[in-house]
């Protein structure tokens, strides 16, 4: 098991806080420092001098600041590329992202925006014609709500067995948003009867705009204006974004300045000659905008490198369609599966963390995991997915079953998958 | 309502997405960019020539990175006032605290920790004496749990008028922390028939240490290394702390590097000369460290300058005993409440976020909030407090209701306390 015996010398040593007060006292004299900073140092002083200096209990720590940093050491990073960047999913614990890790896509960069100037546009089928300004939206109710945010192309496929979580796949992050449901909007501006789409519409240099159905406006579609407790970060779309729960986030329209209600899809770029999924038969599925259940071993994974023994196995499980219901791991490469513990909340649409222990004898072996959701499905494999999107397949919307190998050495490798 | 009417000529300036496709190609052709950079751009070029210079969508934005950071215009801050940092709560959404704007509280700094030297020692009453590495306690079952700290001693007592909920009572915030159960470490090293506390002690210059009954430890306990997905903040007791979810702060001992298993309370320092309640017969309550139910309004309170019409009254809830069941709003001084929306998932020992729409009609006004969590227990007013603790009472362990008063200009105030 984990932990070290420790010889009883040196407990003895440690001793307890109790009988140290006298010492502390002797100690604080000799030393000449000021109560507050010696108090209680004795424990070290007196028993191992020869670490002081190593020794965090024997000078007065920094300040009290406006801003924290992280330490010196955990400096985990997104991996920039391009119109990119990759949340690093085997830095992280829990389920939510800090923001200035949450993964990017941009599709024109980032537009430097000025919020008091920044307006919502809400026209089209609509009784009234409103703008809406930032202050404007932070007087009406307030949602918060916990979700994934994945991109449509979150797999690196025929990635060589050096490839991490978050090379593979760190296109998905999780925030806590906050900010008004679209349904309030839609109410305050009165929807024309026949209105079946809604047109959003970013204000970066792409101006990337999708067509939503209006029973996705009208379920559970926010206009967010905060992510973790702040104001959204620049490149997350700043100072308002479209957040559509579940769905692919190229429709979590960023920089969200317009709004246009019609009867029709407007059958923009983004859902015409892209994020659509061309099929072996030479048509392409369009809309296929709901992620299907996925997961993801976290750790261990390359380039980790294990030691036999006990360890846990942890992972990351999700689905635009609902709850995770079950996790299954496996520890020989798919042929028997056991159920992982689910760390609770389990929240729908939202990452869940999954772990399993696993007591690694030192042989070659490969773990999985397999996500099955509320709805009953059940992750593919990437032979089943192949099989079913054909071989020409662009990488959206390929969620196969991820397998992770370990090497006698205790090396862990990506396995590859069937793009290979 | 909010929202402004827009007229019907500038909506049809900004046009439909369709429609733009062949200026598009135009204006691309015309200034000579990169099709990447200008797709789309034709909307504000061909209809709101004057804004150019003001037109996020004119030119390419910034690149990916692999660090995010804040929006110019949004830069909350602690407030430092040496040995603690206020959280700013007047400017946070959700329920979720950005671990950089986490509260501090330290007894002698923040100590510099070599995270791969440092160490967990669980000895004293224990079948095996046994030292952890960061490395060790990694590889046992990991728990996630969301939850708030708060120092006993959140209330500025006395305060000004011009007091934000910041200064008022910022030392509460709220991390998704993740560790090992203290539990699964007891039973590791085996606990001794007889046991009944632990000490716990920190790696920092005060040397913190605090008496747990073992009860709270197999209950609920943690040894955390985790916050909001990354490594713990070395303000928050980088690399490892204790977290005793409900319990006032200073019990999640920082820096952790020593458990001591015994029969009896240590009767250390924090729990005989601080962190006591004197009341008004000369003895004082000790080990008072479950924290009462508390709630307190973030918006709108001082200095936020309101307009007529629909508000939202924001703000958070939470219990050291388990769940807020409700939080009641009073706009009449307390006189007359209706309870609040909760926004869920409501967690036990946790940070909620509660709103409630608000008419102000300009007239002069006092808005309350009181929780009530799922013992029963109610909120109290400052001065049933002040009736059984005392005037001479520290300010550790309380929490009244706090009142705002609107001025007739729209100006917030803190309306102050009993104790004034």
């Amino acid at each position: 098991m984990a932990g070290k015996d420790v010889d009883s010398t040196e407990v003895l040593k440690a001793g307890s806080a109790a009988p140290s007060i006298k010492r502390r006292e002797l100690v604080a004299g000799l030393v000449g420092l000021s109560g507050a900073a010696v108090a209680g140092s004795a424990l070290s002083a007196s028993t191992a001098p020869q670490r002081i200096s190593l020794d965090p209990t024997r000078a007065p720590g920094a300040s009290t600041s406006a801003l924290g940093n992280r330490a010196g050491g955990e400096q985990p990073k997104r991996i920039p590329l391009g119109i990119i960047s990759l949340t690093p999913l085997q830095d992280l614990h829990g389920t939510i992202t800090p923001a200035d890790l949450h993964f990017e896509r941009h599709h024109a960069g980032i537009p430097a925006i000025e919020a008091a100037q920044h307006e919502l546009l809400i026209h089209g089928m609509v009784e009234r014609t409103l703008k809406f300004s930032l202050a404007d939206l932070k007087r009406f109710p307030s949602v918060t709500r916990t979700c994934f945010l994945e991109c449509s192309g979150n797999l690196f496929t025929n990635a060589p067995e050096q490839t991490t979580p978050q090379m593979l796949c760190g296109l998905t992050s999780q925030s806590e948003w906050t900010g008004v449901a679209l349904s309030t909007l839609l109410r305050e501006v009165g929807v024309r009867p026949g209105a079946k789409w809604l047109l959003a519409e970013g204000s970066d240099a792409a101006v990337m705009t999708r067509s939503i159905p209006i029973e996705k406006a009208r379920d559970d579609a926010l206009v967010v204006y905060a992510q973790n407790g702040e104001a959204i970060r620049p490149e997350q779309g700043y100072p308002l974004r479209l957040l559509l729960p579940g769905w692919e986030g190229n429709t979590s329209i960023k920089w969200l300045r317009r709004i246009e209600v019609a009867d029709q899809s407007f059958m923009t770029r983004e859902e015409t000659s892209k994020y659509t999924d061309p099929l072996p038969d030479g048509t392409a599925r369009q809309f296929s905008v709901v992620m299907d259940a996925r997961s993801v071993i976290t750790t261990p994974t390359y380039p980790q490198h294990i030691e036999k023994g006990w360890q846990e196995i942890r992972g990351l499980a999700w689905s635009g369609r609902g709850r995770i219901t079950q996790v299954d791991v496996s520890i020989d490469a798919g042929r028997s599966w056991q159920p992982a513990v689910l760390q609770g909340p389990v929240l729908p649409k939202a990452h869940t963390r999954f772990t399993q222990p696993w007591h690694w004898d030192g042989q070659e072996a490969e773990i999985q995991s397999r996500a099955i959701d509320e709805t009953g499905y059940v992750q593919p494999t990437a032979k089943q997915l192949l099989a079913v999107r054909g071989p020409g397949s662009v990488p959206y919307h390929l969620n196969p079953i991820t397998a992770w190998r370990v090497a006698p050495s205790g090396e862990m490798f990506y396995r590859g998958d069937a793009w290979e």
